[in-house]
């Protein structure tokens, strides 16, 4: 029972034959290649953005750093939230890429408009001694499950423009938000005051393959080059370019966004019956954040089932309650929910 | 006629075999995945090397920069060629990598022994002030279509190894070069002195998939983590081992190198007959480097034909001998050949 | 009136000899001169530690950033508070000179040694994700003004060294930590743990000289060609060294922290009987940190008192308590500092 | 005997007076202190650019690369000399702060304009995959010995600046040159289309103190911050400003720079006597760069004159002739040269 992440799943057929799809005849590398150009125009129209300029990359970690060290100066600073995967999870590579550093704002898991408003004063303040600000990152689905309603993204961002600061959106489980907040990609977005967003494939179904967008194009300057020296400009950039295509065909995208949100429901619902369950964070999407007595979590590890869990599983008093991770991806079984549930009954 | 590159080709059926048998059901993220486990196990069998560390990575520039920042301090160099890939082809990577800079051995394709000494001798001479040298980087097939013979190969190894420095190889032609040479793996690299080989699936037919091997494993130290930190850790790890699978089975990789060269020494022995060709440096696997009259050029272009040259093409006496590549991959027809002699016949 | 720091005031007139008395004739530049070694001979003497590798450079930070990059691999991390000069107040450096990020300890000022080792637990889970702890840093006297007593130093060593992390000291302020514990350089330093120091001469009444101190020199290793490539290896590098004869001769060093001491706890005494005045950290050294009411602040402002604040002095309720700090240096008139308090009284 | 190089001098008597006369009082940290002010002003004055942004740093090296760092983006190059200070004596400086990648134009010592636009164009051409240039970077007096007349480096500034790309001097010797050529630092730079220049003090007689001058402030932006990032920004900025002081007041840098030229050509005048000296480099300014035997370097070793060769000097044939460095500065008395010239003789 793999609850463990979102990447743990198949690639969607629809988009193994877009692969092959592709793998026909001869084209030109590095993105000069039909396909890109077919991506692009239907990313674009997607987003309701015909301007907008796009990449592809492989991976979330290159495509938020990527996007970042494009938006900033190796002297500025990004503000995102303790919890943030850019902070805590990619080994700094913003940083890496030539972030100045990462400034933290407040100690929540939703980034607060007047937490960052008092983050930038303060900087400012800093002069040259500080890190000045560069760039403002939130992810929605959020890294504890959460979401940002339409209205506070656009508060952030009004507080980000009116000190110069773009915003950009790790959108990972972009189509996880799309659907669980019924709205569309633009109004997510651009719309709402978004910059720039890394519109994630590989955790909803791709094989792996994000598209970086910039809204506007004067932005993306540079971020060509920077992708090539990184080493991730594909030399066949048509397979990229094919999953993203076959991603968005028919909305696919938010189908599958819906059907892991579906399951992740499904799963809530069923954990909000244990009174032994808290509740730290509501669920709203594809991913959960309960709290479970220790002797439980090691109930579940006993019995095969891969999580995630935030504390020592093994030693201390059972009934210490540990914030614990179950997500699911578009494809998991509802059987394999109802074993995993009947597992943690008889934890 | 697509003769610009290796890269514009398909990829070979049985890698997309591989690519989706490795499309079924769940499996850790990350690496941790039976079909990365599998594939290391293959690799080091092919190498003869039960020892070595191996990483996977998309493209051959992160493979190059990620094993040379690896093994370099971030205050010593990388000497290699002028026309090596990590000097001119690659935006820089292995600095944005860490390197401290590229020093340039010599002026020729293929690095010359002497002057490799040479060279080490003058930095170590600077002290402080010169970025001390800190790893050996060739090619091969090199960036001018070129073999080093093995024998080659070990003089370079040994003044590398005297003055205590790894030897790297960029194999991003690895197979076309074991097939030129009919030689092994294990003797093109450990045995012939080599520390570390980016052995490259890419052009040789894959989608996108390069493993770098260290066969000291002590010399990988920080490797996974500079990966990760770099965007270059994929979740869906599977995918990459299944791609390497697929080209190391019933030894594929060596029969679509021989396949590519093939097509090279096909296409060479034709133009050996034309006299108005140039050959600064002989043809040995599947590129070909000759000087051609501008003119000529000119009348490819013209008929459509894709490849590279050096030189403004359209500005100049009509008679000026620029260099040219051409290059042929695994899959290009021979009646393809045929038609662009045809063309080039005419022209 | 000049509380703001301690880098206002003017270079003792001992140092402005030393220099003065290098200043003779002819010496080898890059550090190869008489000069340099003496001075090193000096500071191992006055540590107690005859092995250590010692550097100078012209600021601490560039003392702090070098050390720390040099003690770190580039994908891992330092861990400091959130109020170190290394996280606030170098504009990134740390990050610049190569170290992967920041991680901070808990909330406070002084580190706490459990908080550290949970930090330290919680970074190892994260693996590969995360960028793994390189070194831990301190500051002392901290940047609120506080003193880390051995015995603190001694638990956080002994939790960084079973972890194998090198324990930094900045001591930009070091004269003032020593003379106020009333400890010795050696007992500060290795004998409680610490593996590298940054030896304050700039604040402490120097030009602009830090000494980077690694008591054990295996751990030195690539410090000089970094500070190369930083541009802070001097040419006439006998004038950093004799700026650091100047100030360990005759313990001055010592008797300028306890100068700059003295002024501050005269401040502190006088400061304590007004009632308007909370103190969230203890008075110990030559730096006060008060709130004050935005009023009395406003008039300390309008009477040309510099000093430096957290909060915007200008707007807000007039009783609100601001976070304030007041800085002595060795040099202060007493006169002033009485003038300063009657203005204060007035305010 | 010191003729290894000018930084082996003292300070000229009228710099240290200008340290002790700023020496007085109290004054606000990092450059916001009024001898800061009138630097920047004389130095204004000076090169007759009242618009000029102007900043001080310690050493040669940190001025070059945040100069060149400011000017570039890291995805792109700094086109210099195969001789250049920054390519051959930083360590890899200018990479490591951020510029991407140095390439040679050509192989002599003073940059042929042709070779430079040749670059240009070949650079052009490869797109993405080289790192694009970003400015030129040119050092007078060269590092050779050489002089740029103010033609060549017209020249060179039209070709650049059609590219759009900035000129920079690096002037370590920039009133050894100027003192040569009898041209006004105005003339020197940007009326000839130097867009930046590093204006040396450290070499001509200042303890250690540059200053990079931007003649359009626009180019400056970031440079503040990238100072203090890197540790060069002093917090007792006054004592780099009053050596600046020092320096230009009633021309004392141009009398500096036309001493150490005269020593160098009185030396020169005597050498051309010797038959056993070959000059690949004309000598211009206050470096010698004559070709002398083996054995003759041997016996000036012997006889413990200290001097720069290229070569290995102990051992090899008697009478191979070895490039050899001899530079003069400011201070070295007449009597000395004629012992080193007796030495010489005698050799």
């Amino acid at each position: 029972m793999y609850l463990a992440s979102d990447n743990t799943g198949p690639i969607h057929p629809q988009i193994m034959e877009a692969l092959a799809e592709a793998n026909q005849g001869y084209a030109l590398p590095y993105g000069n290649d039909p396909y890109t150009a077919r991506a692009i125009t239907a990313i674009r129209e997607l987003f309701e953005a015909p301007q907008a300029e796009i990449f592809f990359v492989p991976t979330g970690t290159s495509g938020n750093a990527l996007a970042l060290s494009t938006l900033c100066q190796p002297y500025e600073s990004v503000l995102c939230t303790a919890a943030a995967h850019i902070h805590e999870d990619e080994c700094g590579a913003p940083e890496f890429y030539g972030v100045g550093k990462t400034y933290l704002v407040g100690e929540g898991d939703l980034m607060d408009p007047d937490a960052l408003g008092a983050l930038i004063t303060d900087l400012n303040e800093g002069g040259v001694h500080s890190a000045q600000p560069g760039a403002v990152s939130i992810t929605s689905v959020t890294e504890r499950g959460q979401l940002y309603e339409l209205d506070r993204i656009e508060s952030l961002a009004t507080i980000a423009h009116a000190a110069g600061l773009p915003l950009h959106l790790d959108g990972a489980r972009f189509a996880n938000a799309c659907a669980a907040l019924e709205v569309s990609a633009a109004e997510m977005t651009w719309q709402s005051g978004v910059d720039v967003v890394t519109f994630g494939g590989t955790k909803a179904g791709c094989m792996g393959v994000e598209a970086v967008i910039f809204f506007n194009p004067d932005r993306a300057r540079g971020f060509a080059a920077r992708r090539k020296r990184a080493g991730h400009l594909f030399s066949k950039n048509r397979f990229l370019a094919a999953q993203m295509l076959g991603f968005v065909r028919n909305d696919l995208w938010l189908q599958l966004g819906a059907a892991a949100n579906a399951r992740g429901q499904y799963l809530a619902e069923a954990l909000c019956m244990d009174a032994r369950i808290q509740w730290p964070y509501a669920p709203r999407a594809n991913m959960l954040f309960p709290k479970l007595p220790r002797s439980v979590l090691q109930g579940l590890g006993a019995a095969g089932v891969a999580f995630n869990h935030w504390g020592n599983r093994d030693h201390g008093a059972p009934d210490e309650m540990l914030l614990t991770r179950f997500v699911c991806d578009w494809s998991v079984p509802y059987e394999e929910l109802d074993k995993f549930l009947a597992v943690l009954k008889a934890s």
